[in-house]
């Protein structure tokens, strides 16, 4: 019977008229192709992750470069399961040949925490009777249990358990109404659930307590704004619309625009992946690629309240929950505006079957003011040229947080991420008079909002004009020679400085605003015709605040990849998670993912090779009342900008709004808006 | 008859029915009264600027704080001649009383170079021997020179010529054709011109000789393009409509938004000043000041390339040419989009008369994207808000630069400054196979486009609940203790730590990316109920490098400003500008503006008073072949953001897009766009 169901299923995995681009994300279909074989050969088994194994390079490369003459890179399924009796498995399933490939346990190790791992703590905690104990030395009548309520958490690392166990700390909080914000009320204990045991298994209480607040209910429902400052009514509709449609093309998952290339893959951890960026270059008359593969690998959200148990508030949000797991389904008119073309994302749930997160991903064109402007002073003969940019984005909740993440598209080549947080701040009961001490904000009484930093690490794997290339710090420097001296007689000498990272060791490095330190993606064997310079990508970030956890501090051991702004390792089919494959509850003893890397190989060349820079980026945040109950979007960015890559700016055909040349105006003539008949694409 | 006209038009001004606001600049009634009054009692003067003398602080506060009571402070035209002799005047012209109330000769100084001192200088140098003598050289014929070009540049300053003779260097360039851009044919020489005697005094000759370029012109032209690459057919276009009008009103020039009001100023060197910033706070039922006065007050752009005479490349744009003079008058559906409000700018010209650009400040609406969201993961109980954004704009254009301006006003009581840079990069000549030494980029064959930095002064006069304030340099710190200590057992502690600034000396900051260095405007009389912490505007600015050109240098000397990436200096109603008065050709000995004060009162208590933080920011250029022929808009951007300034997130009453609480959720009912009848204003 199984058997039946999973032949007729592998047959339709087979007989799809449309083979997937090996880089789509697993199909439900496929999904439950994997799970099926799994069940009929290993029986019962908990879903941590089911997700596809991304095929080794060098055959995505040679398919890519050939895709009608070469092998076409086998489906693979790469599976997280726990059994039963708790062992962690990891297992390869082929949906090409529908096998299993590997099945292994993985001892002293907890894959992330699901979505569903997550909802049923607060049904335990609500029933624990310790937890209704402590809830009633604070104010809480058993009967209002109902109105309590808690965001699970990873537990970080707690060494009085270890990681044998699967845990989550229960951070608490209290609904006077189900409707009211409940990090009004923070709870001040914080009991640890056992996943596999499905219970409470102990309680973290402070010496000093903090019975419930008894301030009023701070709230943003339309109920509340309503009852009391109501909404404001000055503001008039702004419409935006695209009668002719967009301007991109959908070919399954890869998208084509304004000269640009890009597969739009999805997983249940980075979220959105990124792959084959390619840009068609007119001069050349080439399609050049640019990017084999971009991603938020990984991030951490370290708060900064040393007093126990707040230092184990240091979630990884993509290896320890998923960016993919916790994304948000997009609506139209809310979190997109305009022509939106949406993608659904399929995942697995604990038993095993497919489930869809619809409008996973929003891709949409929005205008980006002036692209590129000259007025001649002499007689305004002018140009001014319009910009339009490609967002492809997603927003993923984590407990109290939002990420919005946006993957931008601009027409000179530039590759911009942007983020913004939203969301509510995490919250801290504390008594009237209680001194933050500075680690915290009272952001409204018997509210005490810890700081905190989001460190995300953007993971670049360049293939400027093909893969071999080398990574040059540049720092903006000032020439030799004193002034007053031949060489530098006013002193006014600079250039840029450039640093050839050639081993992962000497590649550690950190960032300097002062000399507004960039890093340059080169291709050494191709030089710019002009410049003579190497063709090359530069990150330019600029929010790049060094991690505040201490050197050897729990934090600093299991986030390596935040030690430095810039790691650069050589790249291999298996380093893709630089805090490890399996973050909760790892000790960072030994440090997993990109130290351990680079330990194992530290003269390893990175020269003029296939390389991945890991960059780690984000802000520290000391939070305000303003940024409560709800946080207005605080935005952070950072540009992949072409350098030396081009022969010419690549988007001088973009049709102008206006242009009118100096004869033009000599001669009395009109200038002329070079769209198509003549007319603007920009009303 | 020139009195009669005088008595007539200051009749007008009289009896206009609505009098201006103090700060509106003055219009072009006012600038010919003040000529006209000149005229009749200094005879023939050649005008430099006619401008508003802003009233003295005090004045305008009281006013402000009550004008129906108040006297209104009087008008004053700030007044700069040349005389026929050639002679510096510094003059005061009352309008309101109708006569001179100062009327100065100042002399080792020269005032700005207008467009009409620029415009001269190209036909003077095509009918100069000598520099037809070197086009010849350089293989152009002397019946060629209409195909010769300049850039009429301040000189900086040269120790052979000093200040006494008002002199511009010529930037030499050559068309083919005369559409074709210049700037790929640069020429070896430069010619020094001398401005009241109207004739070439001098060129500057290399030793190394360079022929003119023969290669193909590199044109960004429709022409050129429809003849090479042919534009782009496949962008459709993006309406932005706003069929209800805008969500601002305009009373004369005062500008209100979603709770805030701004007074729009705009002056020839500035160009656009924003006064008496306020914010309707619903929470405290109050008009809170926040800004007095917001402005770029000055810049300079220091060019790297050591060799003479390109040390003197260092343009002080507003001080030495002016940003509201070189503002470029802007056209709907180029510029910006969407419903658009302009405002014009008067000024004078040589000869005393009012003269007007059309369209010089452009001021509309933008969405912004989210404004804030948030997502309960238990019932996807959901809200979404849509961000708006003010902003009020000017491009002005530089010789081969052009500068994009943007106030940006957000509702969560965010103001941002985002500055855009695009037009064409400076260019020298260079041989076949000349070595750019690291100092430029060869962009194209025979171009050598100069290492250069824009290091722009924003002028920011605080008004944090009253005028006065004290600032704060705030870095993000780890905690005391090592790990494993009682007090920092986990090593993550950390903490915002304050420097509190006394005096202008302890004041002068330079900028630490890695503690994410910010600056607090606060004022310490008022305390955040919440928060207890003095409500505060922190400044928040990422593209902060330091001043290249080394210390003691000419640039350094001349350009104090920049020197660090923050002063405060106390407020006095003469010290707007930062590098003095009058710029052109300053020596630096002394040093002028910013450095000068505080030398004369380095212990001058600047703590809970009124003070005034200058701030020098900018990118580093290293130019790259897509940066030409023209170069896709560079973006650059601070902000001022709120913090614990508002007792809760500011904007919680801006009609959300989609709301839906948990009740709604559990109850099956749909949630609401809760904008006028129930409906989402955004589209």
């Amino acid at each position: 019977m199984v058997l039946d169901r999973l032949k007729q299923i592998a047959s339709q995995v087979t007989n799809t008229v449309s083979p997937p681009h090996p880089l789509d994300p697993l199909s439900s279909l496929e999904i439950e192709t994997a799970t099926s074989l799994l069940r009929q050969e290993k029986g019962q088994l908990y879903y941590n992750a089911v997700t596809l194994l991304e095929p080794p390079k060098a055959e995505m490369l040679q398919w890519l470069a050939d895709p009608d003459h070469s092998p076409r890179p086998a489906r693979i399924a790469d599976i997280v399961v726990i059994t039963p009796n708790g062992e962690v498995m990891d297992g390869h399933v082929s949906l090409t040949e529908h096998k299993i490939l590997s099945w292994t346990h993985t001892p002293n190790v907890q894959p992330l925490i699901t979505m569903e791992d997550l909802q049923i703590v607060e049904h335990v905690v609500r029933k624990d009777p310790k937890v209704i104990e402590q809830c009633a030395i604070l104010g809480i009548p058993a009967s209002d249990m109902h109105k309590v309520y808690c965001d699970p958490w990873t537990i970080g690392y707690d060494e009085r358990f270890g990681n044998s166990v699967r845990l989550q700390q229960a951070l608490m909080y209290y609904r006077p109404h189900v409707d009211d914000s409940q990090y009004t009320y923070p709870l001040d204990f914080c009991p640890i659930y056992d996943s596999n045991k499905q219970e409470i298994i102990h309680i973290d209480i402070p010496k000093v307590r903090r019975p419930l607040s008894t301030a009023p209910p701070h709230n943003y429902t339309a109920q509340s704004i309503r009852d009391t400052i109501g909404y404001r009514t000055d503001l008039k509709p702004i419409n935006i619309t695209q009668p002719e449609g967009v301007s991109f093309t959908v070919n399954n998952r890869v998208i084509n625009w304004q000269n640009w290339s890009v597969h739009v893959g999805f997983n249940y951890r980075e979220g959105i992946v990124l792959n084959n960026i390619t840009y068609f270059d007119k001069a050349e008359n080439a399609v050049r690629p640019i990017f084999y593969r971009l991603s938020l690998s990984e991030m951490v959200v370290p708060y900064g309240n040393p007093e126990r148990p707040h230092h184990r508030k240091h979630a990884f949000d993509l290896g320890e929950y998923g960016g993919g797991y916790m994304t948000n389904s997009l609506s139209l008119g809310c979190d997109c505006k305009g022509s939106i073309h949406y993608m659904d994302a399929n995942f697995v749930n604990r038993a095993g079957a497919a489930q869809v997160i619809k409008n996973a991903i929003c891709v949409h064109e929005e205008d980006a003011g002036i692209l590129f402007k000259h007025t001649d002073f002499r007689d305004d003969s002018v140009i001014v040229t319009r910009a339009r940019k490609l967002v492809i984005s997603h927003i993923f909740t984590a407990a109290n947080y939002e990420y919005c993440v946006y993957w931008i598209f601009h027409q000179d080549g530039t590759v911009q991420l942007e983020i913004k947080l939203t969301g509510i701040l995490n919250t801290y009961a504390m008594n009237p008079g209680e001194e933050t001490k500075g680690w915290g904000t009272e952001v409204y009484p018997g509210v005490n909002a810890h700081n905190h930093q989001h460190l995300f690490c953007l993971r670049i794997d360049p293939n400027i004009d093909g893969p071999n290339n080398t990574i040059f710090q540049v720092d903006a420097a000032q020439g030799a020679g004193e002034v007053g001296s031949e060489e530098n007689f006013y002193g006014n000498a600079f250039y840029a400085k450039k640093k050839r990272f050639t081993n992962p060791v000497e590649a550690m490095s950190d960032y300097d605003g002062s000399t507004s330190r960039t890093w340059e993606m080169s291709n050494e064997n191709k030089l710019n015709p002009y410049s003579k310079k190497p063709v090359s990508y530069k990150l330019v970030s600029r929010e790049v605040p060094a991690l505040l956890p201490k050197k050897g501090s729990l934090v600093w051991k299991r986030a390596g990849f935040a030690r430095h702004a810039v790691h650069v390792t050589k790249y291999n089919d298996q380093s893709f998670y630089p805090a490890g494959r399996h973050v909760p509850q790892t000790s960072g003893e030994p440090s997993m993912g990109l130290p351990q890397w680079i330990e194992e190989n530290p003269t390893e060349n990175i020269a003029n090779t296939d390389v991945v820079l890991w960059h780690t980026f984000g802000i520290t945040h000391f939070p305000s009342p303003e940024d409560f109950p709800v946080m207005p979007a605080e935005p952070m960015t950072l540009l992949l900008r072409p350098r030396n890559f081009f022969v010419r700016n690549p988007c001088l055909d973009v049709p102008p709004s206006y242009a009118r040349t100096p004869a033009e105006v000599a001669a009395g003539k009109s200038g002329c808006a070079c769209g198509k008949d003549g007319k603007s694409v920009l009303v």
